[in-house]
């Protein structure tokens, strides 16, 4: 029986962003699909495990833990030897944190809001709504223009090397590639070459296949 | 000549963030005003130091940070042995860490809508727009009811004591408080007696001396 559970569901942007660092770290870990079609995330048990009804939770034995960035950063913390290094050591960490935060404060906001328009909106048979994709894709390309200046300062997001400050977007950028807003990441081309490189990780490769069956 | 500056404006919440967590460790440090009315932020150097053009930036010596939280959390682990602890080791941290992304993904997103339309828009000569406070009322009001369970539980909202996941509140929770919007804290006695502790930590009545002066 795995010690590790992620209760999520394949279509959330947030519960593949733990299945990546999981992967990535080379963890054993037991996924528990929440039916969100009939609503268990808002009914006990899970209310128990995340009191605001949303996926994913997260179990490590005794340990209950919610919101997937702090899911995230506790297992790249507590399995720090083991796979992928995700966090850096000392004052380069500083820097890391600087564009964890930017993914959840500048691009998110933006990202989410276009991934709901144009992917699952009409995954749910809904309407996009145009005033929405305008005022969010300028917001989107902004944040992308400081994502080229950076690129081509270092070949990761937060540094040199390949970190939790890159993962946190993979979800996202994976519904938003498949959408007109894709023109905004190739036409930058350090961002569209980091896209590409980020994006063919065995571990999100795996991801995509775990919540993609054939 | 101090090693830590902040760049910011006393109206900030998010360089109030930064000013609290110094002011609770204990730090001597710069506050260096940026004249946003003239646009300060958003040109050179300013955008040196933030490419976001947005206050707070923060210098530890050669160090160069931005993002507020990003800049608590450095503060708090690099001076740890210095003032209130504002991080505890070990495992606990992870649910402190848990309750910092609920601040910044469930609690902020409301807060800062409606202290936009209630504080800041007046401020500025500007009108409420009474359809977007009537949309994050009841969101504030859904995160609200998550805190008073959870305060119920634990004197602070990360845990037993008081860490960054309350101080980062702190701002917001200013501004709120001076609007109508208070009455969903006030419904709340857990909440507003937890909002009467944090408010008057000695900390953040400096943080208000320093930002209206007399
Ligand atoms: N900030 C949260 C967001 C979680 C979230 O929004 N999950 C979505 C799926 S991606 C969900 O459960 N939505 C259902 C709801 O909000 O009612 C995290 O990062 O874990
Ligand atoms: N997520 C950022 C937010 C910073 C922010 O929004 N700062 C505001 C003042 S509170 C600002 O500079 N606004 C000007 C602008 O966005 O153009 C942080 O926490 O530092």
């Amino acid at each position: 029986m795995a010690v590790l559970k992620v209760h999520g569901n394949p279509m959330s942007t947030a519960a593949t962003r733990v299945l990546a660092c999981l992967i990535e770290k080379g963890l054993e870990f037991e996924f528990v699909m929440v039916d969100m079609r009939s609503g268990e995330h808002k009914k006990e048990p899970f209310l128990s495990l995340n009191p605001f009804g949303q996926v994913p939770a997260f179990e490590d034995g005794d340990l209950k833990l919610f919101e997937s960035r702090a899911i995230t950063q506790y297992i790249a913390h507590t399995y720090a030897d083991k796979g992928t290094p995700l966090v850096i050591p000392g004052k380069e960490m500083a820097i890391v944190s600087v564009w964890m935060e930017v993914e959840a404060q500048q691009y998110d906001p933006a990202a989410s809001k276009l991934l709901w328009e144009l992917a699952i909106k009409s995954f749910l048979g809904m309407q996009t709504d145009p005033a929405v994709v305008e005022e969010y894709e300028p917001k989107l390309a902004k944040v992308l223009d400081v994502y080229e200046a950076r690129l081509s300062q270092s070949k990761y997001i937060g540094g040199d090397c390949f970190t939790l400050a890159d993962l946190h977007h993979l979800p996202t950028l994976n519904y938003l590639m498949r959408t007109p807003v894709k023109k905004l990441f190739d036409a930058r081309p350090k961002v569209s070459a980091w896209v590409a490189d980020i994006s063919s990780r065995p571990a999100w490769c795996k991801v995509l296949e775990m919540t993609n069956p054939k």
